[in-house]
């Protein structure tokens, strides 16, 4: 996307000789991660026009379109390298990841139900199933012979899987299961691949044998005839029809009249059923097996993570780059009029979300890697896939909320042509729309973190040494002092001085800004958990209601979290960066994002009296300085993300705008230099007026 | 959309006997304002399903039911009460934008047509015509005989239209305009009915005559054949293709090669041209008469406003219904699951949001009042019309950006249901989307709003007293104080004591709420001014560098007048609010938009010294509580925008939901009534498990 009469500052950016310049080629190869070759075939194999999606299209059309472009994937994408060696796969999960988060470039659609297909219901039988299904019903599942559906969401439960009402009742006499839906919020909702294409589901019920509940578990139940296309009987379901966006999914409803599955196909690595009916798990708790059973999942969350920063970066690109072409009135020059990336809101507008997509692009491969450590064996103990968890679930709600206020941002800066499908800002916001429910509603997902952190919390606090209580009550003392004692915020006034040079060097400091998000972080989950641990003994309804009243800020806390990892990811990701002028501007970045988070929660670090009044104005004096200094390497920035035309495919970013106002300007030249421009009527007195014909 | 059974408060509401109630029908007739009956005939005609938008229609079918529409509200409509009475329609300004703004429940594509054939297109002949245009093209425009175009915005200049680049040369020789596009830029582009429908245009172009430039007026020119739907020799275009929403107008852009219209069709009202060259205007300033001439399109962004307020009422209809009765997760009791909005978090995605709608509604029908005094002449000073469109700028970002908001926050707290088409909520959203953009660059408009406020303050400070004067100095060296001087902090903090029952008393106080709101434009808007005083006589570029530094603020500062006005709005419509029991519920919600604005803001206030720590931190505890009051009147809230099914059209708002849920849980009370429900397996000893079959 690089426009080189653009690379270079332009009007509003003064340049001083000792400006840095940015090493895009090092940055790009820095960014790409650890996994660049993969990343780098991906987007070679994606630049593939068939795989492109093709806009106004019918829903009907774009269905189709996407199931043939899914058969290209199958057979040409290396879709199957997260799968065992001896099945033709690699084992190799962290690529598998790091591959398939591209695909969102071609089509977000495809993305989606590839992600159905090979993320969700073969991996299913990959990890809830044992060795007799991964040789019985992985393989076709592999080679999308089988399209399948991963049949977990209800009408009546989304967020909560543990209440699914579909029964799976083992019947010792046939030696089968009895898969059923009891009522219509039973039935299972949104379901990729079942509305057309899907011959197959895993669903997921609760286990009934011998008249007790074992609780959630998958089963492998055919729903379609190949042939026909019709549904086997007891099947039945509906089309969920439009939707807000991937309508080159066919998503829809199922549900199941006693549809008898043999014993076999329940994927029994957690949870067996003996011909006897005899219940048998290598995890005794229910609640265990049943977040165990979930986790071996982590990997949807994990990849649409990274999936959403990639659109992301797509947006920033169009957006950047027709911003360093667009013009918009005149200011200092009576006929050049000023690039649109030169007006301070546009910065504003663009840069700081610039800054978090990066956090998200280093945040979201040290996740990656910790998913390959898990998922590979190297780093497998249950504390790791608890935080792999818990840094996924913090993560995705984050980054997708990120990328559409980023695409919406992109779309608005770039006015009626961002509209215009043929930029893409608008389809691709509507694809992504959703990405902030499936996979685990942002919301919910939050609080998990949030409990998360308190249990932590809680843990540290009871097994806490004298000095740390102490510190911890000292902790708390000085920040009540803070709002009650005047001496103290006096003598923190007084320290600050309003001396704003030193304060901003201050705010520059990386252990400042370390100290701002964590304190922050970890001040919140105290207060939280102090004002819960009367609940804890408390009547049922009475706990409901403390905790409920905690609920916003309980949020608030799991999003400081996310902030808090996004930024220890960035800070980590400036060691990997060699070129001494890409990492002063990368440290001017990360310092854009750590401000912007002080910024945007300024008003908790003046209650609590973490920053002085004159402190936090330069904030946001600091934050207007740095974007006047990273102005000048915006498109630098973004042309490290490393995709060219063929993966943006946004004319207004194809630099036929320049062109254009070149033709314009040149016109006027022409026509002021050869005096056909009309004269100013102002010049004019007022006889001239008349009687020129 | 009552739902009766949940009209009362659910779960998580506590009530008290004192607790009031809201009379809902006396509430509707309240926001239905002064041209409560046309709104309500309107809504009445909207009923009718052949005006409805069909969702899944390719963008040619779109198009075409949007024209076939368009005929139905031509004839059936009453689509002419703002034109003159002479000519059929019935000089009633406010009333045909009151009906005009409810067409967008029915489609906003159809909205907008009629926008751009009635609003923009006769209207532009209307007033910027006159008595010949009226009698000559009026009659056709309003009957849609001849389908127009309102080609302004070209695809060099959309928000700079002082600088547009089509010319329209006099030749007196033939006592013709010259109507020319000389270069790609000049293309007039977005314009509706362009693509297709349009027989012809009203085009702005710069006038020259005596090759003295004008500035930018208004021709009548014809561009198709109405018979052939071909372009007429030397027009051209191009059709804008798909777009993010609206796909039933047939959006496109125009050219023009060397077209000659008669003198005649030049719209004359603002200026005009004799035979002979001679140009004449009734306005000498050529800057006053290019915004006089704009100024009568004023409506467009004042209907704009009313129509997107209208579509937040629909997305918070929906998603207060829906929260109403969709359960998810067990809290208190075993069985029965929480009602989405009995959660704290589900009221702050949502209660907020409708207490700004409200504050909307309110001050939108301000403004149609300022617009119809106008208008009709019985308010027609200067100053009446620069604060109608200082107004308008403010409204129409405001509100735009509102409804965005809100229908993104309905469309995610409805899930997966959001997401679907037939609930609305994706593609009201969609349509909207460049609402922010179109009439007026939400950003630019701002800056125009900011701008009149530093005017206005440059002015009062010209010519100030002695006492104001000192009044403005003191404020400054109390602001100062509060960063500077610990004894003044101290004093403050010691004044609130961190007595938390007198700080909210003191913050649900509506003279301490207009005295934040208006103490922060003006500190604002005076910090701004200081700042640029040295701008005025500074170089150009100097003075286009300390302008560009301030953009940001002033973007605030308009905001943050907005928000004041919002807040009066709402305030003063509490007076027309005569049940009591509505009232105080009323004033909750008024209390909780000022707090909220105050919430968003509070660094501001807390680094400007005007709230200390301790009363800061009550404004959140006090909206916490006002949510808890509000939550058992949310239904009656949105009951009271008076929209019927047939408005709000979303099957999750229907009812289903309950009937669903009700269902289930018979279900589950049968099962545990007769045993069959399966026990727990914790329940079970170990022996259990074994041979049951």
């Amino acid at each position: 996307m690089t426009v080189l009469s653009e690379r270079r500052p332009t009007g509003g950016a003064r340049q001083v000789a000792s400006e840095p310049t940015v090493d895009v080629a090092h940055l790009e190869h820095v960014l790409l991660g650890r996994w660049r070759d993969v990343r780098r075939e991906a987007r070679a194999f994606l630049a593939d026009p068939r795989l492109h999606r093709v806009e106004g299209m019918s829903s009907a059309e774009h269905r189709a379109t996407v199931l043939e472009q899914l058969r290209i994937l199958a057979v040409e994408g290396d879709v199957l390298r997260a799968f065992p060696t001896e099945l033709g796969g690699a084992d190799d999960h962290g690529a598998a990841l790091a591959r398939f988060e591209e695909v969102l470039v071609a089509d977000p659609s495809l993305q989606i139900k590839a992600g159905v297909q090979w993320g969700l219901f073969a991996s299913a039988i990959l990890h809830l199933g044992t060795e007799d299904h991964h040789r019985r019903l992985l393989p076709a599942a592999m080679s999308l012979e089988v399209p399948g559906a991963f049949a977990m969401t209800e009408a009546g439960h989304g967020s909560d899987v543990a209440s699914l009402a579909t029964t799976a009742t083992y019947d010792p006499a046939t030696e089968e299961f009895v898969i059923h839906t009891p009522y219509r919020q039973a039935w299972k909702d949104y379901l990729g691949n079942a509305a057309l294409h899907g011959t197959a589901a895993v669903v997921f019920a609760q286990l009934v044998s011998g008249g007790v509940g074992y609780g959630v578990h998958a089963f492998y139940v055919p729903i379609r005839n190949p042939e026909t296309g019709e549904f086997l009987p007891g099947v039945g379901g509906e089309d969920d029809g439009l939707k807000g966006g991937l309508n080159g999914i066919d998503n829809g409803r199922l549900w199941f009249d006693h549809v008898r599955v043999p014993r076999r196909d329940l994927l029994n690595r957690y949870g067996d059923v003996a011909p006897d009916g005899t219940y048998s798990s290598p995890i005794a708790s229910p609640g265990r097996r049943f977040f165990t059973m979930l986790g071996t999942l982590v990997q949807g969350r994990v990849s649409l993570d990274g999936a959403v920063v990639n659109a992301a970066k797509l947006g920033l690109i169009t957006a950047v780059t027709y911003g360093n072409q667009r013009r918009q009135f005149t200011a200092a020059s009576p006929h050049d009029e000023v690039v649109l990336l030169d007006y301070a809101e546009h910065q504003r507008r663009l840069l700081p979300r610039l800054a978090q997509t990066y956090a998200h692009v280093f945040a979201h491969e040290r996740m990656l890697e910790a998913f390959d450590g898990v998922f590979s064996g190297a780093h497998d103990s249950d504390e790791d896939r608890q935080d792999l968890e818990t840094i996924a679930a913090a993560l995705k709600p984050t980054s997708t909320w990120h990328a559409l206020d980023t695409l919406q941002a992109a779309r608005e800066a770039c006015g009626g042509a961002g509209f215009l499908t043929e930029n893409r800002l608008v389809s691709l916001r509507a694809d992504l729309d959703v990405y902030a429910t499936f996979e685990g509603d942002n919301t919910v997902l939050l609080q998990l973190v949030a409990k998360r952190l308190l249990a932590d919390w809680s843990k540290d606090f009871a097994g806490i040494d004298a000095t740390g209580l102490a510190k911890y009550v000292a902790g708390r003392a000085a920040d009540a002092a803070m709002h009650r004692t005047p001496l103290a915020r006096v003598v923190q006034v007084l320290s600050d001085g309003g001396d704003v040079r030193r304060s901003v060097g201050h705010l520059r400091d990386t252990e400042t800004q370390r100290e701002l998000l964590t304190d922050r972080v970890e001040t919140m989950i105290a207060e939280i958990g102090t004002a819960l641990r009367p609940a804890m003994k408390a009547p049922k309804d009475e706990a409901a209601r403390r905790f409920n009243a905690q609920q916003h800020v309980l949020v608030e806390a799991a999003r400081a979290h996310a902030d808090l990892l996004l930024w220890e990811a960035f800070t980590a990701g400036l060691a990997q960066v060699t070129d001494p002028g890409t990492r002063r501007v990368l440290t001017w970045l990360r310092d854009l994002f750590g401000l912007s988070v002080v910024e945007r929660n300024l008003a908790w670090y003046l209650i609590h009296g973490r920053l002085s009044a004159a402190r936090a104005r330069t904030v946001t004096s600091y934050i207007d300085r740095l974007l006047t200094r990273l102005r000048p390497h915006a498109q630098d920035l973004v042309d490290a993300f490393g995709y060219g035309p063929e993966h943006v495919r946004a004319v207004i970013a194809s630099g036929v705008e320049e062109q254009r106002q070149e033709e314009a300007r040149a016109y006027q030249r022409r026509a002021r230099a050869d005096g056909t421009a009309p004269r100013s009527e102002k010049a004019e007195r007022p006889a001239h007026g008349r009687s020129r014909g």
